[in-house]
């Protein structure tokens, strides 16, 4: 049994992490943290039935690291780090979701969270965990650190387009989230009456940090970083480490994303707009995505002719990619769906242990 | 023109108010206040177009109370009683949207809301602001205390049956409402995540405020209290007050209200269970109905065969009032809809504004 | 492997059983009907991942019952009756979730439904398949009928008091119902913009048909029906079948059932409202639920001061019940939640299937 | 008194009708028509206070033509040609809320809707009932088109561009719409639990008809369609009428649309991202839309910084516009939101209606 021990058990992640953990026969609960409920039952902070309620929230500080076999951690970014390096120090491997070991390069980091990073020959070995790309490394990882949402729905959907190398110009990625994404912590976005009835872009263009995750792991296909003795590096120096706050000096092609707030508990969804190249057509783009994603446990096609909906995946761990040609224009539209909460956070963190733990890579979360 | 002030008005009523006023023929803007957005404008609060966003907030210790006819106070419980007092004593007539000049009874007032009243002056002499029960006594206030959400919907829904003398036993209230009744700052309760897709009760059984407003003035129709001498008084001693967290002494009949949040932004519906005497037919109830609000230009009955529900009343003044009778069983189940915002809070202010200044007693709010 | 056919597969509850059968140890789909969509893929009907989505939907003429060893029948009311005798003639076990053959007596049956029983027989010998009142009944049926959903959540709320004896007067049932519960086909009741942001009582008092199953089962634990040589009969004369539409008869107590659609997709709650006898205190009252309750692997109570929400048990098999006493006035307020699509239906289907086979209860729905 | 006929008033855009106009000091309803509830009263459709459901429906033959100085029509397109005819014929002044007269092309209409265009004669003479486009036209028309609520919010958005010639290449208008949009009649996609905790696209691409209705009244401002001689007519024949189903061979700019429906009942927000031109800086593109929308009652423009949501607009006439510039990259995002059942429909209907007969242009409205 892996025995998992999870850090700042009280959020949206933690809860959802904990009712997969529950039915996954590999995995038992050692110990949960929280410094706000320490000393309270799980059940005393979320409306759980017993098998849930009964876990008693210990502060990190009492919490037996050499218990756990692998730390989830769900702090706040910056809030990671220590924790992350804690974990690590007692040799237990980590899956973080937070933004802290994301970016390999700590300085696109530390201007685009404001924060410094204090933790850098940890961020070095991070691997990225989005299996779809990264299995092998994951499998080998010792700190995984997981997606964030938005990155997950539009990197699984421009990922074979990079690879081609058929992204160019400006690709847009208009997405929209469920509120959940943004926290459990009270705030007036996220108030009932403010969000509901409502829809709020926020941050459009290329001002969201998320913006950075998917242009490393997109110009990653193009040679942009590659892990070698276990560290990242640059490998295809025409593609610099962005430098500004809004790094579009990249030739080839730039990214806009512009995220909206719906008024779901649960859902994303990503409508990605890209000018292919005139050599793209319809099938031979088809057929690039099913290279990637044939025999992917969590993502499949959808037909022609449908579209991707927050129906197709909430509450799984699956990403439903719809493409949609445009007749004469040479856009491609592309729908990509997930649960945030899911295969968005902790549902792609289940399928990171179970990679890295060697065993079936859907087990329960499929 | 009726010169307004209101005080707090970055709360869901104060929007609600001022939204009405915009397009009252005979009201007009004076100031806002806000002690945490002083100096900011209302459209940097909500978002709302210019005509209503243009006006800029000040803090009360600036607002100029010489310059309203009529303050409305949308403070909590408690913070209103002084700014309550102040306006009165610079000479403007007041609707207190707060619990605080709701009781008659001092005493009772502290012992529900926990605070001491250091008004009781002025709350001896406050008018119970529901215009279908008291509107001449509205009409020569000075201060009138606008009713909770939850006691409109019930009291209209019972009030004919109190005036029969048909109350008896346990009469139940079940009152579902939306969000907004919890107000704009932002709580665990009010989280998006934590409202949606569900429906909760909360102060259940004779633990909710409101319970006492709704008994005070349903046994006034028995002559529980009246106003004398420009003063509240108990007429009828067999009617003490109620001297116990849970006053259920009084023989007659005692009322069980259970409130549910329910997932919706705006709402109210109370679902009253009533077990009616042998001589109350079908007939003579509606009747009772029909001979207290015939006439009354916001309350209306609902024909035979149909239930009010939130979609009778959302977005409007009315209280809607459907009877069902359950063959053989005496039972009568009274459904009453309000909208909490408006008949609940601010479109009923509105209504007692007009009536206390003479003008049409739906202008602006019909 | 449990063989599973299920016949009309295309509604919630057929969505929600292949769902949880789909990560069920022991069970293995033969097949799916549907008349409207017979020939079109599972994932042309409902946006579901291919592994739902590749099962073609038959017609039930087509349909092989003998590779059947367990059939689920998910139809309307009416329609059920010739399915379940076709699949009991094939020698199928048979859960049916429709209402056809929950009532013991075929004459109320005909009265509540307004259409004839032509499978009287069966009707006898079928099983109430609530498990926590009939499980050795279920283990050893060959025709199970799943309750309706509000039935699940007023008897498990009341069961403890029905047996104890302790229900008498008016017993109030003010249940809240998602919209799912009302079926897929389109309905202005349940059109987005009807139901959203709205909450409605209908078929209030005593003119639900859900109201009959629930009174039969809890008059069951006064004697009303047993089971003897394979039939129920009634032991008790004392308590006569009801013979009106609105059998009120029976002396010592008699309920009123109050339905609300509210604005959610899936979850119900029952309030219940039940005045004590003398004798029975509050440590009484919460012993007698925990001698039914204890052990139940999908039934729990809230702590004391706690009242059940949709959220305890929304996509959960389980039931969550709060009990509130109201002080001196010997009135108890039950709060009991599930998720209508599950423990309200398709859940308890198969709890009720691993008892038919002998499996663990809780395999794949806990 | 402006006297009002609606035909087919018991949908939502009728309701939205009837509620603006009972509030409207010019206006009074002479008749109200349905074929499917004629004889009922209105508030047997809906769930209305006794002023508005006083109304009794009548089939539309029934209704006196001549008692009506303005028509509304309210039907689906294709029932509304003849019925505009015989308003037209009898005289009254028409605002028809379909598509049937917007298009000025009849060859395109058929195209796109797959009917006949029964009245062309008319066609070529309707006004499409932007004000902020065709103010003076309307004022002098006896037949206004009113727009499609997606097209009131993408050309509201892009106009000052396309005035000024600064549209090029693909613009993008990622479009979220509100329920009511779809109509009232029952439908899967407009079931609570489908459309509820999902959000879709749908139609994306160059496929929904709404599209050619936003490139006719943009590609207007380079001259495309004039009215001259009381006829449109195409003056610029640089631009040719689109002449296949995605018509996208016009040289300087193309349309990308795509729609998505959101769990709200009503609301509207198009996300639309333009490539600007060099010479086309922040402040030149602030500039020319001060200089369109200044002293438009219903338009306004948010500072620098803020973007538009639904809550900016819903339940009122307005649209609000935010302008995000993507440094660096000449990219402009604009953030349109509207009511599509106000501004999208009904609220323009009656500002239309306002200036086609000279009274204040709010009136009723604001």
């Amino acid at each position: 049994m892996i025995r998992i021990g999870i850090v700042g058990a009280t959020g949206y992640t933690g809860l959802e992490l904990l009712k997969l953990l529950e039915h996954h026969p590999a995995a038992e609960i050692a110990w949960l943290t929280s410094e706000n409920s320490a000393g309270q039952l799980f059940g005393d902070v979320f409306p759980v039935p017993p098998a849930l309620g009964r876990h008693r929230l210990v502060a990190s500080a009492d919490a037996d690291l050499a218990a756990a076999d692998l730390v989830f951690c769900c702090l706040p970014h910056a809030a990671s780090q220590a924790q992350v390096a804690a974990a690590r120090a007692a040799g237990a491997r980590v899956v973080d979701l937070s933004a802290d070991f994301r970016l390999h390069d700590a300085e696109t980091y530390e201007r685009w969270y404001g924060v410094p990073h204090a933790q850098r020959e940890l961020l070095a070995r991070a691997v990225y965990g989005l299996p779809e790309l990264h299995r092998a490394e994951i499998a080998r990882a010792d700190l995984v650190a997981n997606p964030g949402c938005y990155p997950t729905s539009v990197i699984l959907g421009l990922a074979p387009l990079a690879r081609a190398g058929w992204l160019s110009g400006t690709v847009i990625a208009d997405s929209k989230s469920g509120v959940s994404g943004a926290g459990r912590k009270p705030a007036l976005k996220t108030h009932f009456v403010e969000a509901n009835e409502n829809l709020s872009p926020y941050s459009i263009g290329r001002a969201h940090r998320h913006l950075v995750e998917m242009e490393q792991e997109l110009r990653m296909a193009d040679g942009g970083w590659q892990m070698a003795d276990g560290r990242w590096q640059i490998a295809n120096t025409q593609y610099p480490i962005p430098d500004t706050q809004y790094p579009i000096s990249v030739p080839q092609w730039q990214l806009i994303f512009s995220p909206h707030l719906a008024p779901v508990s649960r859902g994303m969804l990503s409508t990605i707009y890209v000018t292919l190249p005139e050599d793209a057509t319809e099938a031979a783009v088809r057929e690039r995505y099913a290279a990637l994603y044939t025999g992917e446990p969590f993502v499949y096609l959808l037909p022609a002719g449908q579209v991707a909906t927050f129906g197709h995946t909430v509450h799984t761990n699956y990403c439903a990619i719809g493409l949609t040609f445009v007749p004469d224009a040479h856009v491609l539209i592309v729908t990509s769906s997930i649960d945030n909460l899911v295969k968005g956070a902790s549902g792609q963190a289940v399928q990171n242990m179970n990679i890295m733990f060697g065993v079936a890579e859907t087990m329960g979360v499929g």
